[in-house]
Order: structure tokens, then C-alpha cells, then sequence
């Protein structure tokens, strides 16, 4: 079944600092014309970063979005010094959110955070072995954050009470319960 | 610790069909000031449909953002026809993208798919004892769909080489892969 839909036409709406946004004119596989608003970014990387006594780490932070605070797993977009490199932003990232380094730093897996309208691409990561950075990493203005571990229990509680209401932060929850069932079976 | 930013003006960037762009100036916690690129978005859901014989439909479409067709749970943001009522957006989108009804829905939760940017909110339900629809809706323009049933096994496969890459999908197998874990276990 034929589905690609053939760009006509791009009109740049908006060139930001974290996003850019553009509206495509598109020929769907009928022939007939549509648009297509487009916000697109550089990639961002999350982790999952596993504490010595098997907590997750989170961060609450505001998030402006939604003008309230969330709890979320350290996380970030890429940015230029990074140079592409994911794992790079990783340490960086934990670093600069939770002052801590990994020895045990696996990929997990990738996907678009909502490509419906956006290019965004995550990679997850989890993270073990943390030890506390040599070097702390300057933080950004307002990056204000309150850093704690929370055990399994705990971390089912917050979304059950929709503590936890952040994409990311749900899809690790899932799989550090699926980690630890599988780790019970061995 | 105070986190909270007060908001100083909101710059409207771009009005359309999907998404509503704006700039804040907010003051951050320690008086400075900042910016911060919004993209407002209505809401969505999502929709992990299981099989009587224990499969997940995903459909196949084209998604523009990253000009390249994905495999995805059934999903599909809130519109007018909704009335903010995310149930009669599932039922409506599992009519159109798979022309099914569920017997059984349950919500498994809710999220902001990406609350660094964007203020989207998806929930997340599942679906069960699925019957064909009798009255088929019409379906958008372009809405050009593939549907097929996977195994638990077949997501994996799909998750590992890269086919599988939205977030949603990828954290519907990964809540599918517990429920089966958690029945084996009782």
C-alpha cells in the first residue's frame, strides 16, 4: 500500500532556541494536497540511573509547559557540546542534574516522543555503579532541582497518584519493574 | 526550595490545526529572566488493543516529522467531536484506525509526552474482548493505515531492530510484557 506523502512545499513559522517549526505542504498518496505542522529538535537522551540500594533517581523540577513542577528522571536535550554524541550528553546530563557519573551506562532503546507533530528522538539509557562527579558541571540559569531515589514501591505510589505524570519517567518506571521481575525469575 | 516562574508576557508565534506556538518571558526563581518555547497541543490517546489470542494491533502510517511510515498503538489526539471526554476518543479512534470496539477498557495512565516543550497529554488505555464496529467512521484524509496484530515475541523483534520506535508503543509493550509476566506469576 502506497502511503508516502510527497512534500510540496516548507514554510519556515518559527526558528527558536530549543525548537524550530515549520508547515509543510504535502501531496498525500490520493493526489490530494494537506499540511503538516512540524516542531522540530535537536534530540534529547533520559536515564534511568539506578542507585546502590535499587532506587531510581528523579528530579523535580518546573516545567513551564504545564506551569507546575514534575518529577522526572534526569534527562536533556542534545546540545552542540555534545556534537551528536548521545552518550556524551548522558554524563553530561547526569552530571549537571544529579552530580553523579556511571561506570554502568547501557542503552535500553530509542523512540520519537510524539511524532505526530514533532521529529523529537529520546534515547534511554540505564545507568548503575553511580559515583559521586569529580568536576560539577556548571547548571543552567533556573535549573533548580530537587534530586531524590525512590524504590519501586514508592515509584508505583507517585504514578498512582499522578505524581509522576511524565512520558519518559513512566516508560522507565515500567522497565525497572520489568528488570527486577525478570532478576526475581533467574 | 522555591522553583516556581512567574510569567511576564506570552508572544503568540503561530496559530494552526494541531498545534498553538508561543514564547514566554518568565522570571526565573533567582530574578533573572528567560524564555521559554511552548507548543500547546489539545491532548491524545492511546490505545494498547489486545487480541483474544494475545496480540497487540499496531497500524502503519506515514508520519511527516520524520518523513518515514512508523508502527503504532492505535492512538489519536482529542478533538471537537470529544468534548474533552478521552473515552469517546478512544472508542472513535478504534473505529477509524481499526475498526474495532472494546467490550473491555481500562485506563492505564496519563503523561505528558514531552513536558520540556510541549504541553500534549496522552492517556494511555487498554483494550480487550474487541468485535468489529457496526458502523464504520469515516476516516481523515490520509489516514491511510496498515493494521496487524503482533505477538509479545514479534514486538520484541520489532523493538530490537528499531521498528518499533515511538514512545507510546514502546512503553505499551513494555506495560503488555508485565501484565503477562504478573498473570504467570499468579
Amino acid at each position: 500500500m502506497k502511503m508516502e506523502e510527497r512534500v510540496i512545499s516548507t514554510e519556515k513559522i518559527y526558528d527558536g532556541a530549543i525548537i524550530n517549526v515549520e508547515r509543510e505542504t504535502v501531496e498525500l498518496p490520493d493526489g490530494h494536497q494537506s499540511y503538516r505542522e512540524i516542531v522540530r529538535h535537536a534530540g534529547a537522551v533520559a536515564v534511568l540511573a539506578i542507585t546502590d540500594d535499587n532506587k531510581v533517581i528523579l528530579v523535580k523540577q518546573w516545567r513551564s509547559p504545564i506551569a507546575k513542577p514534575t518529577l522526572e528522571i534526569p534527562a536533556g536535550k542534545l546540545d552542540d557540546r555534545d556534537n551528536g554524541d548521545a552518550l556524551h550528553a548522558v554524563n553530561r546530563e547526569l552530571n549537571e542534574e544529579i552530580r553523579l557519573q556511571a561506570t554502568q551506562l547501557k542503552k535500553v532503546t530509542g523512540f520519537y516522543s510524539s511524532v505526530g507533530f514533532s521529529d523529537e528522538y529520546m534515547t534511554l539509557y540505564v545507568a548503575k555503579d553511580l559515583k559521586p562527579v569529580a568536576d560539577e558541571l556548571p547548571r543552567d540559569p533556573g535549573e533548580d532541582l530537587n534530586v531524590k531515589a525512590y524504590s519501586l514501591d514508592e515509584l508505583k505510589a507517585l504514578m498512582a497518584t499522578g505524581e509522576i505524570e511524565d512520558a519518559k519517567t513512566t516508560m522507565a518506571v515500567w522497565y525497572f519493574e520489568l528488570m527486577q521481575l525478570k532478576q526475581a525469575q533467574d
